[in-house]
């Protein structure tokens, strides 16, 4: 008999452990925070102690990895819709933002936090202002975060000293937070909204105290053109001569990219988040992952902001993932399913930096982990898990999430957050913002 | 005081009426399965010995109408994923279809049956054989549908002509089926499986008896290269030759059109069932549905055969339709989200050419309307209803469903049908095929 906190028996499993295996009849046991076992429940040992799921009709996987949002404008969902993207961002989100409270940061976040256990997510990596009140919303919530507070310069280089410094200090601060369930990456948004001197400032900060980098890459064409004619060189060749680019930096969209910027991003290893919803929406343009993928790159997916999404679920993000490229290179066999729960599971964790602790179901790894029932008419019959989880199943089919040990949800019901209430506190937020915006309807 | 069969009241109203409103504290009234009143509460008469359901917290709105599918695939979702088409035809479907009992496709259309009631559609547009079994299937669950038996010649007169005569028995014989929720199309599976005299003969009878035409067009660009090979026109340019064009022709995918097809199309007035999911899961390419639009002609949304998809869900097909738009034409304007439920809604109606029936909440109108929950985390906070629809709702969102002033799920409760005997059923029968065809797992 060993002890365990939690087991859960006769599950289907999707350990995504790189054997390319399917576990029936499985068993998973977590002790202290930690996976203990993983296997079929014939050779499994009896545990004691322990509080019992039982895995009957659900799919158990890694929770899902979100590679790149800003969670606090789920406040701003549907405040401005189908509008050209300049329009949006100089009449509606930036005079938004600049009537933030920093409390507003927070009741935003553990919105987005509850919306992602709801989905079946465990672990996001985010970049926004007051990141410190993100990271209080992931503690509450009981989520695994890589945080970075946003850098955002454009030609004001005071603002950029200040911006910088508030980056490295919440870097530094935050980096362990929440029993290590937070870590932390610099967050220079963007090569346009960035200076070269401040861009090589993060890149020397980043090595020195072994931080990742959260940026927007090679998103908008008409910013990718601004660059080339301000600099003569495109977005990543500017990267590549401040000796920015590396296995640590997360780059977001990397929609406009050339033969040659494709081959430095490899050549360094650069991690990508791919954000089809999001881009799709916004007309900004569709990565080309195949080709990526077979430059060896890692890509993870991401929702991005739920304001341009406006969607934290990262079940449906799959599905579009993977459509998205069947159709760019006219072949349906692109993205088969199994790959695409990779990228939104190890990928993803590989992205973060910390597949050595998340990502898979494996013995020693923290327990992050979620079941979806599959007992449901759309996932009936279940023919092939993996394209169920791909093509069928919704963030509303996760019936129990865990992370680092703790249950987070179980049979759909938050265990660590008041529903109502976070609904409600978001709500009055955002009239209130509105309000004091002079956007009330 | 009026008498009413069901009242709705407090709801939040969409009524795709054609004057572009939308209601707070609504209320509807049915009585004998029709809308005796929509508008304000504060207006409405009082109502006695009716059966009264709180809309406060929803959205009512009128039932979704699929507008393309292959119901009895269910059986087959996720069966043979990721494939060549040819491939995933040849290998998969026709040797299963081959294996078919009759009541394969009762079971496996009861299943479609109830994954759209549970995605709050209320109305669809079937092609497939043994449709007299899908019709079965639609009076059991309560749903209304508009039904065509198949019609494939490919280069065999023989079973041309007996698939014609079994197409137009089925389209005289159920008509008016099931108290009048089921009315039929003739199904000519399309151009390029159908000569030149089929589709004439389905004209001539189409029109002497006053049927729709349901048929597949532009789908696949190798198919159309063939037509044109072969017969020295475009698929488009045949049937205009044929003068077998006309607005009781519903048209799905319409992918490979030429300008002047375009115009074709436009001046008869073609309806058209635009299918994203499924045209990018099979990489079939992409309908031009904003220069459609523009044209005038009436486009509505399908999801397509649930094993090309994997999806009965209108609310996804939705938000696709319109990310896909958008990013063709590099415009986050095009095809907003107001735009976007009215193709589902009543421009659906109109496809199916029962808009005088249903498609939108009027007084006189048959009731078919649904109530979304909105009170949840993903649709927090509501600042635009027609975007929170399109953008972030999932057909599990979807509270209530009436059909014809019958109420088939209430708090998501399907009162019509024993959900999991229909989930049992559909699988065992699903199992029995494989087996049959030699493909158990």
């Amino acid at each position: 008999m060993e002890k365990a906190d939690i087991t859960i028996h006769n599950c289907l499993m999707l350990p995504m452990d790189g054997k390319n295996r399917i576990i029936e009849d499985g068993s998973i046991a977590i002790e202290n925070g930690r996976i203990t076992y993983v296997g079929k429940k014939a050779r499994s040992p009896s545990f004691r102690g322990e509080y019992n799921i039982d895995g009957h009709g659900k799919i158990a996987m890694p929770g899902l990895i979100n590679c790149h949002t800003h969670l606090p404008m789920t406040l701003f969902r549907g405040v401005a819709e189908d509008q050209p993207l300049d329009r949006w961002l100089s009449e509606t989100i930036w005079p938004l933002e600049a009537n933030f409270h920093p409390d507003d940061i927070y009741y935003g976040a553990l919105l987005g936090c509850l919306e992602m256990i709801k989905s079946g997510t465990t672990c996001f990596a985010d970049m926004y202002f007051h990141e410190e009140k993100v990271a209080e919303a992931v503690e509450k919530a009981g989520l695994r975060a890589v945080l970075a507070q946003g850098i955002i310069e454009v030609g004001n280089k005071e603002r950029g000293e200040r911006m910088f410094k508030e980056n490295v200090d919440f870097a530094k601060n935050y980096n362990g937070y929440a029993d290590g369930k937070v870590t932390t990456h610099l967050g220079p948004h963007a090569v346009y909204s960035c200076s070269p001197e401040i861009l090589a400032k993060v890149r020397e900060t980043a090595s020195r105290l072994n931080l990742g980098i959260h940026i927007h890459l090679a998103e908008s064409q008409d910013m990718a053109k601004e660059i080339k004619d301000k600099h003569g060189f495109s977005e990543v060749e500017l990267l590549e001569n401040l000796k920015f680019l590396g296995p640590d930096v997360l780059a977001a969209h990397c929609i406009h990219l050339s033969k040659r910027e494709m081959a430095l991003m490899a050549k360094h290893k650069v991690k990508i988040a791919y954000n089809p919803v999001a881009n799709m929406k916004i007309a900004a343009g569709m990565a080309k992952i195949k080709d990526l993928i077979n430059l060896g790159l890692t890509v993870g997916i991401g929702t991005d902001g739920p304001a341009s999404n406006n969607s934290l679920d990262m079940f449906e993000s799959m599905k579009i993932a993977a459509l998205l490229q069947k159709l760019h290179y006219q072949d349906p066999t692109v993205l088969p399913a199994e790959t695409v729960v990779k990228m939104a599971t190890i990928d993803g964790a590989k992205d973060l930096r910390i597949e050595d602790s998340i990502g898979s179901l494996e013995v020693g790894k923290e327990a992050d982990l979620i079941l979806v029932d599959f007992g449901k008419p759309h996932l009936t019959p279940l023919h092939d898990p993996y394209a169920s989880i791909v093509y069928s199943t919704h963030g509303d089919d996760v019936d129990t999430v865990i992370v680092n040990g703790k249950i987070l949800m179980e049979n759909r019901k938050v265990k660590t957050l008041n529903e109502d209430k976070v609904m409600r506190d978001a709500e009055k937020t955002a009239f209130d913002l509105l309000t004091r915006a002079g956007r009330v309807r």
